[in-house]
């Protein structure tokens, strides 16, 4: 089982999120709370659309940086978490459920300017792989460099149209699994929480054909939170529209974090976000 | 370009060729003489027949030892170089070209009791891949965990029986190669020179579609070097029928070496050899 | 907090320990039940004098193999352990408390024939660091390459006549230790169990300057256990002069572990085994 | 032998000068033209002053990457090097001359808002280390990571005033080196060019005991250079008082690099620079 967390809203400088919050990420690396496996040290990553400053050569895709060794001791990520600056990042830590530990399967992965994070598996996927792996268009086909169920997910994501309409691409690549995995006699194939990202908005799903999804969750409004707690810091200088999302909740201020529902999708965008129903379109390709 | 080399005779410590020759293969790695790329510092890899000292849980299967890093300056492949000892055994060295350097793209590769290494490459991979890879039986394709064109080869070789029949198993997969390759318009697609092993059998195969194959040598009987060089401590430890192949000749002695000729592949078993044609057998699927 | 294991008897396949018990280091570098920390996944190493199969150019100085990541993900450890067979052989997971994750920090450390582990710190090491590198005799001092407490632990008992004896120079060694903390200031300052082998003997060490020293176990008689489980292979093939000695018991054989005493130490050789007291001998240089 | 390169002037995108240039230093870390060897592919790292961009949290230490495997097939150190902009950064390609291959000893070093790093070595370093070491001031020893020479010749600048005097520290540094050297017997003991920045300006030494010293250039002014080479776009917005100091001469454009003399040093800061003759200063603690 992997961790990861997503954020978007005022620059903020990585650490911030990653290091200092009692139960950061970094720290659930070596202590996780919630689910099985409560240490995540088979290679970690983050992915960051750089903060604008009107250079002329501004960069607009997202950067990526992963490493194999566990998070908790990569000085590197320590360093960058220190002076990367950012308005929408995601971060991952990763605990292997078979696949190598190497960094072509270290989230985020990456296409043009998407980024996508996955926790959860599809299950018996030695078993479905080929098939799932044959519905991949021919031209992303190619981009593909790991061997992971998550950055497949991706890839089928992107052939059902994820540029275009990201949570119906993605409802399709769930109902395309599920039929796959029914054909093979597998049940109740797919656990999912999934964050994916252009660099404008950011969307976050909770989802398994079990109906017993991992945990999600996301961060109340600032406004309401700052009502509640009128001298925290981090807070005031947080603007209203900051919102983080994670595996599992981060700090410990209470109200702070509400969980995604079963079946449902959140979508973060500049002053607005909303929670829908997710439902995997069968019989998709 | 990568650099490789096969052992296969009386049971011998791996640093007397790793390490010990004057151009031994780990000197190779930061200085090769031959080709376009005179550094193989994208990981490397041995494999080895473990010598049997009548146990009864003596192992039959090789084991495998790759790393991401040089090998000229890996400490763990020299102290194991140091106290493996083994009757046949194959290392190798990559300059990778484009597909990332991770432990799951280093040589050998390896499938039950058989050992895969290769130099060269399919040309327009990323364009032939697809197609290559749906060619893989359904029942080997889990089993492949990397992303290289070598790999894939050793996969389908193994779809086209390399387990019965090895030279023309190869020869099927070359030709495979190349018919899918004219359907994509991409010409010349195959170069390769490769080492294969069950164990007892050691088979070398050199060959390119453009017949402008890499360079692939084998050592002499050791019966004529030890009369050429009686004084060769090396040489007079050296079984009978022992053979060394090698991308790049080691050492500085005269006569030792022989080109394996263009389009052909010399097979190596317990006091036999030979060198036979080859030739890719098209349409094989 | 690390963990170890030293094992001495009849040549074994090290996975025999590494990885088939219930519980086993391997099992434990995730999920370790005594102590503070529960992961240890800041590199490992294993060390072994390989066993002798009458060859002219059979090696006497151990072998050393260390990784940086995890010991639960490495495959080159889990190919070693497969067939590695060694007589007398050490394995220690790391947990850093504070120095670098880099193979010169990894367990066990080498000097000649010559292996040395520990699980502890010395309290307050940078404080303490400067004082003791200057006590390393001038013929060692080179020798060091890593960081760590324990490295230079083993350095100042080689000063102090490791070679000669044992237990005399890890006695001076820890004296020292506690003089020069004194010195400073610093109370209770070492925290230690510790293994050291030439691989005919092998000697254990529990001791803390608090008299609250980390866990150590020694497997009791292998006779005993055969008597009290008449029906357990791994029993039935041990020697009668068997031994395993570890930081934390493996598998769920009742009866199968002893805890090493407080402040004393056990010496294993062929036939016959020791638990004796262990005192610091103050003013030791 | 390693190579290196220096950079201050306005603020660039680190890729500008580490991958576009022809002969650029990624691509020396394959194929170096000077000096004896040719590959550096012992890990690297770069370090950078972060450009400012009026945030209250700006941060004015400088930020350090560093990896063990070679730089040319580094994926995170290409996303850094197109995503991070600064006005002064320096970048290392190591080939190490013994010592381990570990962050600890790939350079930049870095202490507080200093940077340090060396091309070259202290002859018969593991003689002389006692000794330096022990000149190392007790309140900076503790800040030793690695085991390298380039690493102490920094912790003895600092501890002979670096902070106040940068180039009377680097010449007391290299009299007692010299100095130690000549106690221990050992002749033309040092050889170095070094680049030293607190973030404002830069310093880059060339020194050999043997006065043959190796390669260091630094480019003529941008005035002069755009003069000779009008359409050239990198030229055409490069401020005024841009300057690179290299190893080895990147790109192909004539004239745009002078050698720094033997036993001489160079400082550039907003607006001016010079060169000033270096004489060690024995007899410094």
């Amino acid at each position: 089982m992997c961790r990861w967390l997503a954020y978007s809203g005022s620059p903020i400088v990585l650490e911030e999120l990653l290091y200092k919050p009692a139960h950061s990420l970094i720290d659930q690396s070596l202590h996780a709370r919630m689910g099985v496996e409560t240490t995540n040290g088979d290679g970690f990553g983050i992915g960051w659309y750089p903060a604008d400053h009107g250079e002329p050569d501004h960069v607009e895709e997202p950067a990526v940086f992963r490493g194999i060794g566990p998070a908790w001791s990569d000085r590197n990520l320590r360093e960058l978490a220190h002076c990367v600056r950012s308005p929408l990042f995601v971060a991952h830590i990763r605990a292997s459920t078979g696949t190598a530990v190497q960094e072509t399967n270290c989230h985020p992965f990456r296409f043009q300017r998407w980024l996508w994070l996955h926790n959860g598996a599809i299950h018996d996927f030695p078993r479905l792989k080929r098939d799932l792996v044959l519905a991949v268009d021919d031209s992303l086909y190619p981009s593909i460099e790991g061997s992971t169920d998550s950055e497949l997910m991706f890839y089928l994501a992107l052939t059902f149209g994820l540029r275009d309409d990201v949570p119906g691409a993605v409802e399709r690549m769930a109902g395309f699994v599920e039929t796959t995995a029914a054909r093979h006699g597998v049940a109740d194939p797919l656990q999912m929480t999934v964050a994916v990202s252009e660099g404008e908005q950011l969307w976050a799903f909770r989802y398994s054909s079990a109906h017993a999804s991992r945990s999600l969750f996301f961060s109340t409004s600032v406004q309401a939170l700052r009502a509640l707690h009128p001298d925290n810091p981090v807070l005031r200088r947080a603007s209203e529209d900051t919102r983080v999302i994670v595996s599992e909740p981060l700090g410990d201020l209470p109200g702070a974090w509400n969980p995604v529902p079963e079946s449902s999708y959140a979508v973060v965008r500049e002053g607005r976000d909303a929670i829908r129903a997710f439902r995997p379109r069968a019989g998709a390709v």
